[in-house]
């Protein structure tokens, strides 16, 4: 069962609908239930019946392997904090963009860690921490007939963690999972978004990025 | 006429191939004029006849607008300091990719100023800067059989500037420039060269980018 922390944001929502569609099981969280069933009704209607289930974070943490994290960076520390002692020896795929907005520009926050999925190993330290899934625009994610063209570059430093995390976002149509390498690589992804939002407001688009000569 | 500050490096040398292939004239500088000699030489026989001569950095500064900056990131500061006065009111295409390497892993170097792109604006505030290029491989512009399949990505806060780094990418064939934005966004593209240098390693291959959606 493949759980999301804070799953009722756009991110949360898109990746579940998409990962619900390609056959996973799906735990939506929240820190209130009421939410998580709305966001699962709503759902309902584009995925398998029964394949999305509405839950409270804790109960994600405690249920599910492997645990997207899907919080606005400014919950990331808080929630991860909350919920740490459950979230041990699982697998975490954090989905955390470091995005802020001055004057409708968007831009990185800086991380003190390096990078958030290095902010979440630091948090979580028995825990097998995998960054993915920064670059997709969850406004795309969540049109169910919108086609999808991009790829998702997943930093890990576990060899078998990261081959998951690359694994389920090439079960997603039009996505292809690329080996970005360790977490350290993780920071230059993440980044990503804070420049792929501005170039979306430029061509009033949602872009989205493939690697080219693999 | 284009410039090139450091053009005897391999980015230098790979974007004056295919800019003399696309029809401009370029100027290749050094600190010593034997060494870009040299590189005009190897590279007369791939290009048409004169398109490129060999100069030293300062003519190069002197005689040439736009200049590219290709020198090593360690040799950034130095370089622009040295020839400020030179560069005032010209259009400064910078390439410069600020990377290091341990163990044979790429990481950004940290830049105080936020970016290469805005410390050159630093050193030069008379100049207008362009961050461009940082995402193909330069050994790939070096083949000349070589088919690019990229996309570059083009910062500045100055509009015509920001289009003539846009139209000189597109030149080149199987580059598509796009608009990325101010200066501020530099950082992101600029920190992807590590990255990129690092799924290299991983997948054996000379990877680059393309914004998918436009």
């Amino acid at each position: 069962m493949i759980g999301f922390i804070g799953g009722t944001g756009p991110e949360g929502r898109g990746l579940a609908l998409r990962l619900a569609r390609a056959g996973e099981k799906i735990l939506l969280g929240s820190r209130d239930i009421g939410r998580a069933n709305e966001a699962v009704t709503q759902l309902s209607t584009h995925v398998p019946s029964g394949s999305v289930s509405a839950s409270t974070n804790n109960e994600v943490a405690l249920n599910s392997d492997p645990v997207f994290i899907a919080v606005p960076y400014e919950a990331h520390k808080s929630t991860l904090s909350g919920i740490s002692g459950l979230l041990a020896h699982r697998t975490i795929v954090d989905v955390v963009a470091p995005v802020t907005f001055r004057k409708g520009v968007a831009y990185a926050i800086p991380v003190p860690d390096g990078s958030v999925a290095e902010e979440a190993q630091t948090i979580l330290p028995d825990s097998i921490i995998v960054a993915a899934f920064h670059t997709i625009s969850a406004h795309d994610l969540l049109k169910p007939n919108m086609s999808i063209d991009s790829d998702v570059i997943v930093c890990s430093d576990d060899h078998k963690a990261k081959q998951l995390g690359i694994n389920l976002a090439s079960k997603i149509e039009g996505i292809r999972g690329i080996d970005g390498g360790g977490l350290h690589n993780a920071s230059y992804v993440e980044n990503l978004t804070a420049l792929l939002l501005n170039i979306n407001k430029i061509y009033k688009i949602h872009s989205s990025i493939r690697i080219s000569g693999i």
